[in-house]
């Protein structure tokens, strides 16, 4: 599955709001930067003057790669999300039962988000910003995890472990409510007692629906 | 309504921080005074003083009926469910099937929390701060949800309808977090492009888990 880790560094290129050659040292910088402020002072109190300063730039050049906080923010969490579907693209690769995978992909988005989100507030924070206002990192996560989902349900279907007659899309976009209940922040945080206890709760109700 | 209304008001009696005797004319007052004030200007503005000032009456008079702004909040929230339970209870005690009645349920809840919170967007609010302050009223909620899925599962397993083999405390546990999507009002937010049309596509992804 490494086609797919290269294929999601590709869309940053064109991300929206982004500019300039994405493989300059001085756009890792400005992430990295932009990432520790927001870490420490949060994202809505950190502005584009902030980080241009920490980094002795003059906001324009910051402009120069990012048109706006917010194109620095997508980027900040593309680059946060990446390990995480790195990783399940990886179990989704693997020759296992898709049930153990599917099991599997809520086990880590659970303990990923959770690590995530909730070892640092501010974190969460920006998460939620970003949920609330529809980011394209948002949609594009979205439209990964239900290609994610539909992937290992089509496989399992194949290997006859999985029911067919529910329509693709359908049982698809019902396990995707269930798996946004822990990829979600301000939805994980309803799950905080017990994130990866329920969401195996929650996959084993799933596989349960998923039977021939 | 006004049945359900009356009922309502009995589990108030020994609600959470409130006082004096439930069936006053001047509690009925406050709530209401409250609840307007809530619709207008949101709970977090609103005051006891300013619900006591509408009523030409001292802050200490409301005191003697709600210890608290929250206590009176509880109230508003719990007399707001108070329409939503009845309606559930009923579904549920019909002869229909399980499947029918369950499906019932994810219906009405959707329905009936989008049009409680969204048509009003400071009860959305008052929702929100009751869900996460984990008011008295919410966890009563939940616990009344987990009940009405365990009778309504029961009698499905009773009737052959639904399998047998998953611990039931599991099961209503798993299904009680799909319902709570529609039931919370933070997470039927991220849901409002089409909340009855994905309860139902909830519901049916549940009732497949349930086939024997």
């Amino acid at each position: 599955m490494s086609d797919t880790a290269t294929k999601s560094t590709k869309p940053e290129i064109h991300a929206a709001g982004q500019r300039g050659p994405v493989d300059h040292e001085r756009r890792a910088q400005i992430l990295e930067t932009a990432h520790g402020y927001f870490k420490s002072y949060g994202y809505a109190k950190t502005t584009v003057g902030d980080i241009a300063k920490a980094l002795n730039m003059s906001p324009a050049y910051v402009y120069k790669f990012f048109e706006s906080k917010q194109a620095i923010g997508e980027a900040v969490v593309r680059e946060a999300l990446s390990a995480l579907t790195g990783e399940l693209d990886q179990i989704a690769a693997t020759a296992k039962p898709a049930a153990t995978r599917l099991r599997q992909v809520y086990r880590t988005v659970a303990e990923r988000t959770t690590s995530m989100c909730f070892n640092d507030r501010k974190m969460f924070d920006l998460g939620v910003i970003a949920c609330e206002e529809k980011w394209q990192v948002i949609t594009d996560y979205q439209a990964y995890l239900f290609d994610l989902i539909r992937g290992i349900v089509i496989s399992g279907r194949e290997g006859a472990e999985f029911e067919r007659k529910t329509p693709i899309a359908e049982t698809t976009a019902a396990i995707q409510m269930t798996l946004e209940m822990f990829a979600r922040p301000a939805l994980l945080e309803q799950n905080l007692d017990d994130p990866v206890g329920r969401a195996e709760n929650m996959a084993n109700l799933v596989l349960r629906s998923l039977a021939p």
